[in-house]
């Protein structure tokens, strides 16, 4: 447990100012916490400045002192990465939230590291442009935060995550210096590409304080539809047919029966249709013949048994609801594990089959509940039950499903980071010369080892 | 001048076979060479690995005997990035051209290294997808240079360049270990991105063997569209309209009045119309009627005075052959000096204004071009002259010119890289900071410095 010294209390308040120096118990829960299962938060202060000098003036004294710090943006991550649990201090990037800038010819936008999600996509649509990232927790969620995790969200498929958003950084280092990378740059082919390494770096090799990030033209018309079929086969090769017809694949979400099952379990919805996997596949184009043959021709390929075409805004905020509702009805179990794992795409039927064939003898009070974004290679698989005494069978089986994604050449986090709880299973899927050569950039960024000590590997 | 001895060349001839070590004057001539202007290749032998082993084995060798070594691919560059000019060891990846698997499930492509950029084009195009970089050095450029210099070319605004094709990469570190960085997957947040170390480091920190890349659909139909205007602020308000009006805009390029001019002498073409500025634009979509909406509105606005759409592929490669012969317009003077800078977007017309001015009272014999990606932020701005007493007033100028790119936050190169020939003029758009960060990178990842010595900074 790290004590600070009312020395260094003194300290900050004489850089942010006394108020935004932060100790009392509620403050220091609510703020050394995320959204993860992990318990007790225990900072010992909260830092909330607001601007790139006070970040840097704070990390070069703690630097100095060698006092451990978390950085904090909206806190809604779920392996635990913004946890502060053994007196760090927390700097939370919040009260540095303005747009500086949003460009419809460069089509960028420049913002604080504070700036809120959503009303970054708001502000970019009065421009008459997009912001290309969205996310559950699109509402709470910090720009500075979504970069340090490399969040994904709803659009991967169609805009890449958030590294791919990321035109140019400024970060402070451990030290306090200040590097400015790339601003608005499009192409800058001058060394080493260094804003890269702290984009899903999770706060240790540095604090991002602004962003230049990539916007884009408001998506033409768009076709929502929800279908079903047996096999995650078909589900490979209905995705198949969209690319092979030239279409663009906005979104391509998958679940399960036992997903659907359990959203009609939590939640009073009209049925939709029967099958074993239902898919939520929205396409674009301006060309609507088109998109029409190709749906047409997934019936007759029967490669779906069943579906529906919103035709109309609310039919298809009702399709979402069975996708989105998933995340809620399984936390409503007593005992709940989620996963977030990445696999080759083309081999996610075949992994998704020896799973449940090697989880096919579990206790029947064990429910998994399997869905994801099929373009993008990423399932969750969660286990759900009402019995707390299944808690380490299913510990057990979480295991056993990251052994099994290690042997299909894919990883144990797709989206979700590393933070504090998955640690365990980085190896299953990072070799050792790959967390050694983490580690090494680690030490030459932050020798001291002061930012966000423990997250990802231990050193 | 590094001198190779009997007993590594013996060495090298156990690893790869005797027919695959070169020592003939030509080859020496032909493959330490490439096509930026540097002189005088002088490599001391060629090697001509077939697999992933055997570079480990050759690194691992050079390691241990401090041997350096040249990676080398097409061979394209322009910067002097493969030239090996002090008696290296060049290490070739051209034998190593399997395509090994294009899959149009994953929308993904693995090859080695030494796969032909249009020979990749070729194939994925017979899969019924596609590959998604498309340069001028097609025809001669391997995949895993284009990587090592993260190149950009003609579909940069739609696809971005190869860091954004670029899923996973096989790498073999200087001391001969190989790194599986991430191999097809879209997703996987575990630690740092050290795959994105690799590309663009012009092969100072691994050589490259194998690559997985992204594929995409087929484009929908396209317009292409050559027209004129009096200034680049309407360029730059042309390329905006697009944006806000929602299109997906494939090419956006510009040419000045003596670009065309230098080519019209070049080449006996019948005229286009008149103006100060061209644009060639590519604009995407299925829905014809809001792009001819957005072209007529370009008129109506009054942001255009003249221009044509293409009404056949005849007619679209002859409206590109205005733009594509200005790199050949420019070779033929006996002085030129060719650059290639970044800039923030909606600045890019008053940099270029400041630089005419600037050297408006050039001697009458020196010409400036200037083209490029608008969309990119990238100019392109050339210096011809016949008179060879002009050879170091365009030396000045250049170096005038990337100093008023670093007063402009731009880069003084967007998309060829460092290599020999840049390496004055990094710390202009590069500060200390990063350039020191760099150097410890390099030594982290190549402690002997073996591996393409001398190239984007000195040690």
């Amino acid at each position: 447990m790290q004590k600070i010294s009312q020395e260094a209390i003194t300290h900050f308040q004489s850089i942010v100012g006394d108020k935004n120096v932060r100790q009392s118990p509620n403050d220091l829960e609510h703020m050394g916490k995320d959204w993860s299962t992990v318990p007790n938060p225990r900072p010992s202060v909260i830092l909330l400045p607001s601007c790139t000098k006070e970040v840097s003036e704070i990390l070069r004294y703690c630097n100095e002192q060698a006092i451990k710090v978390v950085p904090s943006g909206g806190r809604t991550g779920l392996v635990g990465g913004a946890m502060a649990v053994n007196g760090e201090v927390v700097l939370s990037l919040q009260r540095m939230n303005k747009i500086i800038a949003i460009d419809s010819i460069g089509m960028f936008t420049s913002v604080e590291a504070g700036v809120n999600t959503q009303a970054l996509q708001l502000a970019a649509k009065e421009h008459g442009v997009m912001f290309g990232l969205d996310l559950g927790s699109a509402g709470s969620s910090l720009i500075g935060g979504n970069i340090s995790t490399n969040a994904a969200g709803k659009k991967f498929i169609r805009n890449g995550g958030m590294r791919q958003q990321v035109l140019g950084l400024e970060v402070v280092l451990a030290d306090g210096r200040v590097l400015n990378l790339k601003g608005s740059l499009r192409k800058d082919n001058t060394g080493y590409a260094l804003e890269e390494l702290f984009i899903g770096a999770e706060g240790t090799l540095g604090i991002i304080t602004k962003a230049t990030l990539r916007l884009q033209p408001l998506p033409a018309q768009t076709t929502t539809l929800c279908c079903v079929t047996d096999t995650f086969q078909k589900v490979l090769r209905t995705l198949e047919l969209c690319h092979l017809k030239g279409l663009q694949v906005n979104t391509f979400e998958f679940f399960s029966r036992s997903s659907y099952e359990a959203v009609r379990r939590l939640k009073e919805l009209k049925p939709l249709f029967d099958g074993n996997c239902y898919m939520l596949i929205v396409l674009e184009g301006g060309n609507q013949e088109r998109i029409d043959a190709v749906v047409e021709q997934m019936f007759s390929d029967e490669l779906v048994s069943d579906g529906l075409i919103a035709q109309s805004p609310e039919e298809r905020l009702n399709l979402w609801t069975y996708r989105d509702m998933i995340v809620e009805a399984v936390g409503v179990y007593k005992v709940f594990k989620r996963t977030d794992v990445s696999l080759p795409i083309p081999r996610m039927g075949e992994y998704l089959n020896e799973l449940m064939q090697r989880f096919a003898s579990r206790p029947p009070s064990i429910d998994i509940i399997a869905y994801g974004h099929v373009g993008d290679g990423n399932f969750h698989i969660d286990y759900i039950s009402n019995n707390p005494a299944d808690r380490d069978k299913i510990i057990a089986m979480e295991r056993e499903q990251h052994e099994l994604v290690s042997t299909y050449n894919g990883s144990i986090s797709a989206e979700h980071g590393i933070g504090l709880l998955k640690k365990p299973y980085l190896n299953l899927t990072r070799s050792e010369e790959e967390i050694n050569l983490m580690r090494n950039i680690k030490q030459l960024l932050d020798p001291v080892g002061i930012l966000n000590p423990g997250k990802i590997f231990d050193l």
